[in-house]
């Protein structure tokens, strides 16, 4: 309640996203926390690297640069473990490239569908105040594409908490319960409403 | 022959790269030039761009900071086109998860097997003399892997100016008589011994 009250004299936080389908769900996630976010269009230069993490951090260093603070990124994968982790941090890459019909097929016949969607939301205030939060969800690839909502490779994961569906069977209010990118976004929304916005007001 | 004289006074150029065959490679083209590289194994952060030689000019500003010049990187990618141009700049990645036999399993059935290697050498020696060199192999994607020279996807891969045989089928001598990094380091060399190398002695 006490954070809840704070939140008339709180200012927006910039997300820096060029994908609406993310911002409607990190909106949808952080305005149950008082949270008020406004997209910046903006297509920062991913980093090739092995983690969403490091993407996601060298990211929010270059958005900053552009004045709009606070802001935040958030960079996500889907890792395969039957192979090696790919697509993970290329996932949109790959997404746009073979999309989901390729990913089935590199997995035809094979029983490990084992897999995890990772999600790295990365905060900057300032120089002394940046912060990353990592989120997941464990799940399968189905055999299948299934379901309409969502984005990505949604219509190929069944998280493991759920009950069967993939993430694109669901409401975004299901998924939300469930994704990794909610996970992350809670722990940065939980420690925001702590101790971030207090040193912003 | 003018600039063969040169060489004995020339310095050594450093080629940033963690991968030894590409090393080789290099090594082997630009001594016919008598270019003299000495390999520098550092990891540069390679940024997420749907171009080699974004990626390649991006590298060579971050190597070049070590101190080493001049100093050069080389990135390659296959732009498969029935894939639309998957893997591209993630090659190396992609090879490391899914490898060849990943690729040739997105194109099972596929009748266009056309290709294309594209190959960058960024040269950097000031901020006033940096320049980027591009490189291009035509080819098809065979329908199993053949061979056991090269690197990468060279098994792969048949040049269109080739005998059907793929990259990893020929000696090195004939690979470089076909290929992108060829192709791209020897219009480094012809512009480096007519104009960069004067500058640099």
């Amino acid at each position: 309640m006490g954070y809840k009250r704070k939140l008339g004299a709180q200012k927006t936080i910039f997300f820096a996203t060029s994908n609406l389908n993310k911002s409607k769900e990190a909106s949808d996630i952080l305005s149950k926390y008082g949270i008020k976010i406004t997209r910046v269009n903006v297509k920062t230069t991913e980093i090739q690297a092995d983690s969403v993490e490091d993407v996601a951090t060298a990211a929010v260093t270059q958005a900053s640069k552009m004045g709009f603070l606070p802001i935040f990124v958030e960079d996500a994968g889907l890792f395969i473990n039957a192979l090696k982790g790919f697509p993970g941090p290329f996932s949109s890459y790959v997404y746009r490239t073979i999309g989901t019909r390729g990913v089935l097929r590199l997995l035809e016949g094979e029983k490990n569908r084992l897999s995890e969607f990772r999600s790295s939301v990365a905060f900057y205030a300032s120089s002394d105040l940046k912060k990353c939060f990592s989120g997941t969800s464990v799940g399968k690839i189905s055999e299948k594409e299934r379901g309409t909502h969502g984005f990505g490779f949604d219509p190929i994961f069944k998280p493991i908490k759920g009950d069967g569906r993939t993430f694109a069977e669901m409401t975004m209010e299901e998924k939300d319960g469930l994704s990794h990118r909610a996970d992350a976004l809670k722990k940065f929304a939980d420690w925001y409403l702590k101790f971030g916005a207090e040193n912003m007001l």
